[in-house]
């Protein structure tokens, strides 16, 4: 065998050996040569040209015209990150689709005008090749400017007025409500009610869309209330429908679910023996709690997996595309 | 008055308008013209010359220099992201001290080898102008890989073996320990444990130092157990320390306290009657816990604030700096 020498690329780290400096005290010399003295100044310039150094920044990226990533851009405060289950079900899905493709997942927040202004140029400036929006409300200002950028979406959901402009993933959201509320009538429940979520967002109008169509004659306005998918809307929304008398409820999410349980039990009342709760999304949260909650299943891991493969095609040059997914009925305790 | 007349930079959504198509086919024929029709393409072109439309891609880069952001780099298992509240804390920290600043926080995640790879990749080619690095474990691949690439880093916790190549914003973790060991001997517990974190990190290592040169000749071996910062490590832990005879417990987090409570109450005893536990961090579980945790406070918000001062320093030119701050004693039911 023959020996073989291999030439890396000289990195800071040999000019630093080489300089008989720190690596920090390159990068200086490198950025500008802001705080360093003379002496090291010059003894780095020399370890530069007898190394043969040459910066890489950006040479990647200049290479391919691509930044090798995507943005994960939730659009909403960065608290719910944390509250909402349903994001980190999202985002492992998403991470885990980026890793097989050796692509960065950037998690961006705007839930600020502020936020919202430099995520916008962040993402103009070419920073991230597509993104994955994570988003539902219909003011969402935000969208606009990426649009006008030309930097490729997918849309999780299918946010309202901008149907056409960009690919989305969602779910069959009017089909699921009656699944669900078709499965309360069949069960014996008469007077169901339902909590809704915001009417800017598709969740909030279509699964009432779904809801109201399943129960035709028997829909009743008066038994209809709107949260805006937290806890405790959905506690609030539940003790005035119990005013109302209901003997079943349906929420547009499983946080309100839970929200309604609460208000539930604190009018002395049971679950389901005397009101039955159902929720929307099985995001890890009606599971485990107690009674665990009946839920329309969202297909998680297809739909970050489906909204990765779709930007994918964007980021290549497709036509935006919609993807629509089925849920599933998981009957458990609380309906 | 005059009139003046704003000339606003056209967008891509004017040349959409003037060539009668979508913003996403103006989008594709910038692109490369993938998946346009001829039609559609000399439209779109003839628009870009009437408009005066230019592409700002990386403008704004390109003119300043700077990406306008800064990595919150992860490097542990997403999960974590969301199990462990500490680093929920410190990410709403650095994105207000962002936003003040008008700079984006790009939340990156570098659990697994894949992940460090495209994110040292990502960060390498100038996509952000600095980093906050969340991270403790001293054997930390990755950390070269960034040392390497000249990117400003500020590391939350000192990095073992790396104390001096780059800022570092972290608490007085042994005198912390001693202060917490010192309420303890002074609440009267004689057979106090300790449930430590892993050696290779700065909390696992420090607090544990400080445990013992607080005891002093009281110090015994056989009281120490290590965890790995979950509530099942400390359940696991608490329960080996019961079996050799313990008064009190501290552990080196809030998590493994909890755990460790768990475990006290499993064995049919009370917190604190029987066995006082006490944690590391308030980082909200505590307070929230039943019963709630005695602990030391990390100052989250300082640390945060403090990291992102310290990296645009850094980014400016400034030598690596160190700093310390203070934790304080919250005294509340477990001990």
């Amino acid at each position: 065998m023959s020996e073989v020498t291999v030439r890396r690329k000289p990195t800071i780290r040999d000019v630093a050996v080489q300089a008989g400096v720190s690596r920090s005290t390159v990068s200086r010399v490198i950025n500008g040569g802001h705080w360093v003295s003379p002496d090291a100044r010059v003894a780095v310039e020399e370890a530069i040209v007898a190394t043969g150094y040459t910066a890489n920044h950006h040479a990647r990226s200049l290479a391919t015209g691509r930044a090798g990533s995507m943005a994960f851009l939730l659009t909403e405060p960065q608290q719910l990150l944390f509250d909402d289950p349903t994001f980190a079900l999202l985002l492992r899905g998403a991470a885990e689709a980026l890793a097989q493709r050796a692509m960065t997942l950037v998690l961006l927040v705007a839930g600020t005008p502020a936020e919202r202004e430099s995520v916008a140029h962040f993402i103009s400036a070419g920073h991230v090749d597509g993104v994955l929006l994570i988003s539902s409300h219909e003011s969402e200002p935000l969208l606009d400017q990426l649009l006008d950028s030309g930097v490729p979406i997918v849309s999780c959901g299918v946010p309202l007025g901008h149907e056409r402009e960009l690919s989305t993933v969602s779910v069959e959201e009017v089909a699921s409500a009656k699944t669900m509320v078709a499965y309360l009538q069949q069960k014996g429940y008469a007077r169901i009610g339902m909590i809704a979520g915001p009417d800017d967002t598709p969740g909030g109008r279509y699964r009432l869309v779904g809801f109201r169509e399943e129960l035709g004659d028997d829909f009743d306005d008066a038994l209809v209330e709107v949260g805006d998918y937290s806890f405790e809307s959905g506690q609030t929304a539940m003790t005035r429908l119990l005013e109302r008398g209901v003997d079943a409820v349906f929420a547009a999410n499983d946080r309100m679910a839970a929200g309604a349980i609460a208000a539930v039990r604190r009018a002395g009342l049971r679950v389901p023996e005397d009101v039955a709760v159902a929720g929307f999304d099985d995001s890890g949260l009606a599971a485990t709690h107690e009674p665990a909650i009946t839920t329309m299943r969202q297909p998680w891991e297809q739909i970050s997996a489906q909204m990765v493969s779709v930007l994918l095609e964007a980021i290549a040059g497709a036509e935006p595309r919609s993807v629509i997914l089925d849920t599933e009925l998981v009957v458990r305790e609380s309906a």
